[in-house]
C-alpha cells in the first residue's frame, strides 16, 4: 500500500495532475499495485485559502507519504503578494522541508520529437541527457540581505556557498545515475572565478576516484551553455549546483523540444517529489488543452524511484510513446496531419495503451 | 592621433590581432585617421616572461591609450599555475584596473550565416540582439572564502552583491543602447530567489522611468536561457549582471552561429577594450587557420565607441560582409562551394574591400 500525495498547485496544475492520477490508477490495476491518493493545497491557491503558500498540513502530509506528485505554482494574480508569501515559496519550502537535495531532469529526444526542437534535427536527434541539479544548497538558501547602506550606497547581497558534504552527496548520486547509463559525468562550475566552484571541483574529483567505472570531466558553466546547443548528444550525465542547474536544465529542456513533455524528480532522503518542468500557465488554465505528458512522465519517475516499480514505470513510458506514435497531440504540439486531443483525452489514450 | 594598445595574449591571439591591425591600418588610410599601435603582453605569455599574467607596464599602457585591442588568453599549458597567476587573471585584472563596467555583445545573424547556427533557420534568421553585461561587479568581484570549517564541515563561499549605483549605471547604458535600436530592454535577473536581483529589478524600473521611449521588461534568467533558443528574434537589448551575462551571452553567441565571428566591447570610463568572444584555441595556434573576423569586428567597435569614427566602423563591417558574400571562409566555416582562406588571406581580402 503506497500513499501518494497530490499537490495540484495553481493554474493548469489541477488538470495535469488529474490526468496523471488517471494514468497511475490504470497502471496500478494492471501491475497490481495498491495506491492511495490524497490531495493537498500549495501555491497561490493555498495562499488564497489559508494565507500561506505552504500550509503545515501540506508539509506533514507530504512527509508522511511515499511520494509527492506536484503540478505547478504561480500566476500574475499573486504578483503583488509579499515576496515571502509568493507561490514560488511553496516549492522552495517543500524542497527544504523534505530535504529534496537532488533534482533529476532527463532530456531525451526521440526521432519522432525532433521537429519540436528549435535545434536542427541532425544536432538534436538522439540526445539523451540527465541533469542532476543540487536543490537545497547554494545561493538559493544562503544568507541574504535585501538592503544595506555601505559608504552611503545601498546594496543587496546573497551568499553562494557549498560544503564538501553537500557536493559529495550530489556528485555521488550523479555517478550512480551514470553507472546505469553511459558512465560519463560532466561536472559544471565556474572554478576560474568562484571559490565555491573550486571546492566543488576538488570534491567532485575526490568522489569520482571511488567510481572507477565513471569518467568525470569538468566544464565551465558558460561553455556548458554553449555545448548544450552545439553538441547535446555528447552529454550523458551533467551534475551542477542549484543556480547553474536552474539555468542549464531549462536551456536543455527547451533545446530538447516541447517543455510540456519533460518530467523531473526531486530526490529526498525520505520522500521524493515529482513534477513537470513547465509552469502553471494561467493563460490556458481551465481550457482543458494543457499537455499532461510532463506530469504523466513525472508519475512514471515516481513509480521508478519512490516505489521501486520499474515495470510499472516503463509501462507508462511506453504507453506515452505509443500514443505519440499514433499521432495524438495536445494543442501545444499540434500540426497538420496529427489528431488533436484535450488534456483529458490524452490521459485516456495513454491509460488505454497501458 | 589615436593610440591603440594591442594585447595579443596567448594562442591564436597573435595571429588574429595581427589580422585586425592590418585592417585597421587600411581603414585609417582610407578614412584619413592617424592611428599608432603599441603591443603589450598579458596572459600565460606574460606569466612565462615576467612571472605575472598582467604586468604593470601593460596596465599603464592600456590606461594611457585611446583603446585596447585584445586577442585571447589561456591554455592548458598554465593549468597548474597558482590560481592567482592564471592567464584569466589578465582579463579579469584589466576589467578591474580599467573600470570596464559594461560588456557589449552584439549577436546578429544575417541570412547568409543562418546555416552556421545550431538553430533551425526560421527560428534564428533575422536575430539582432545586444547583450549588455555588467562586468566589474557581482559575484565575480565579491568577497570570497576558499575554505573554512563550520560545524566540522569544510565550506567555501562567494558573495553575490550589487549596489544601486552599479545597477543604475549599467541599465542606463542599456537604455541608451536601445534608443539607437528598437527601444526594447529586457532586464534579466533571478528576483524570485535572490535579494541582489530584487535590488537590481527595482533599480532598473526606476532608471527606465527616465527613458520614456524605452520599453523595459523583466525576465528570470532560467526563462531567458529558454527564450534565447526559442525566440531569439524577440530580443533587442538584454541587460544583466556579471554571472548571468557570462552564461547568457555565450549561449546567445553560439545560437547565433559561428563564435569565431562575434565581437565584443568592454566599456570603461576612460579607456575601453575590444576582444573577440572566442578563446585562445591552443590546438590551432600557429597554423594560420584561425578566423580573424571576431577580432576585426571588435576593431570596428573600437573605431565606433572609442574613436567616434562611425564611418570607419561601418566601412570595416561592410567589408567583412562583402568578403563573406564573395564566398571566402576560414577553415572553421568552410564547406563545399566556398573558397577556403587562411587567417592572413581573410584579413587581406577584407582590407582590399575597404
Ligand atoms: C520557481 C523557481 C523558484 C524555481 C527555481 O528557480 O528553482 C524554478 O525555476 C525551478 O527550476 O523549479
Ligand atoms: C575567462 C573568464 C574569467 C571570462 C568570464 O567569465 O568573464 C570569460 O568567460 C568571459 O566571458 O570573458
Amino acid at each position: 500500500m503506497a500513499k501518494i500525495v497530490v499537490i495540484p498547485g495553481d493554474g493548469i496544475g489541477e488538470e495535469i495532475t488529474t490526468a496523471a492520477v488517471l494514468v497511475l490508477k490504470k497502471v496500478a490495476e494492471k501491475c497490481n499495485l495498491k495506491l492511495t491518493f490524497e490531495t493537498h493545497h500549495a501555491g497561490g491557491t493555498a495562499y488564497d485559502l489559508y494565507g500561506t503558500p505552504l500550509p503545515q498540513s501540506t508539509i506533514d502530509a507530504a512527509k508522511a507519504s511515499d511520494g509527492v506528485l506536484f503540478g505547478a505554482v504561480g500566476g500574475d494574480k499573486w504578483d503583488n503578494v509579499d515576496p515571502s508569501l509568493r507561490p514560488e515559496k511553496a516549492i522552495l519550502g517543500l524542497r527544504k522541508e523534505l530535504g529534496l537535495y537532488a533534482n533529476l531532469r532527463p532530456v531525451k529526444v526521440p526521432d519522432s520529437l525532433c521537429e519540436y526542437s528549435p535545434l536542427k534535427e541532425e544536432i538534436v536527434s538522439g540526445t539523451d541527457i540527465v541533469i542532476v541539479r543540487e536543490l537545497i544548497g547554494g545561493i538559493y538558501f544562503g544568507e541574504k540581505c535585501e538592503s544595506e547602506i555601505v559608504n552611503g550606497v545601498e546594496r543587496a547581497w546573497d551568499l553562494e556557498n557549498y560544503s564538501v558534504s553537500e557536493v559529495d552527496r550530489i556528485v555521488r548520486l550523479a555517478c550512480e545515475t551514470a553507472q546505469k547509463r553511459q558512465g560519463k559525468v560532466v561536472s559544471v562550475d565556474k572554478a576560474n572565478v568562484l571559490a565555491s566552484s573550486r571546492l566543488w571541483r576538488r570534491t567532485a574529483a575526490k568522489v569520482a576516484e571511488e567510481y572507477k567505472d565513471i569518467e568525470l570531466s569538468n566544464m565551465y558553466v558558460d561553455n556548458c551553455a554553449m555545448q548544450l546547443a552545439l553538441k547535446p548528444k555528447n552529454f550523458d550525465v551533467i551534475v551542477t549546483g542549484n543556480l547553474f542547474g536552474d539555468i542549464l536544465s531549462d536551456e536543455a529542456a527547451v533545446l530538447g523540444g516541447s517543455i510540456g513533455m519533460m518530467p523531473s524528480a526531486s530526490i529526498g532522503e525520505c520522500t521524493s517529489l515529482y513534477e513537470p518542468i513547465h509552469g502553471s500557465a494561467p493563460d490556458i488554465t481551465g481550457l482543458g488543452i494543457a499537455n499532461p505528458i510532463g506530469t504523466i512522465l513525472s508519475a512514471a519517475m515516481l513509480l521508478r524511484y519512490s516505489l521501486n516499480e520499474e515495470n510499472a514505470a516503463v509501462c507508462v513510458e511506453e504507453a506515452v510513446e505509443k500514443v505519440l506514435k499514433d499521432g495524438y497531440r495536445t494543442a501545444d504540439l499540434y500540426r497538420d496531419g496529427f489528431k488533436k486531443v484535450t488534456t483529458e483525452e490524452m490521459a485516456a489514450r495513454i491509460a488505454e495503451r497501458i
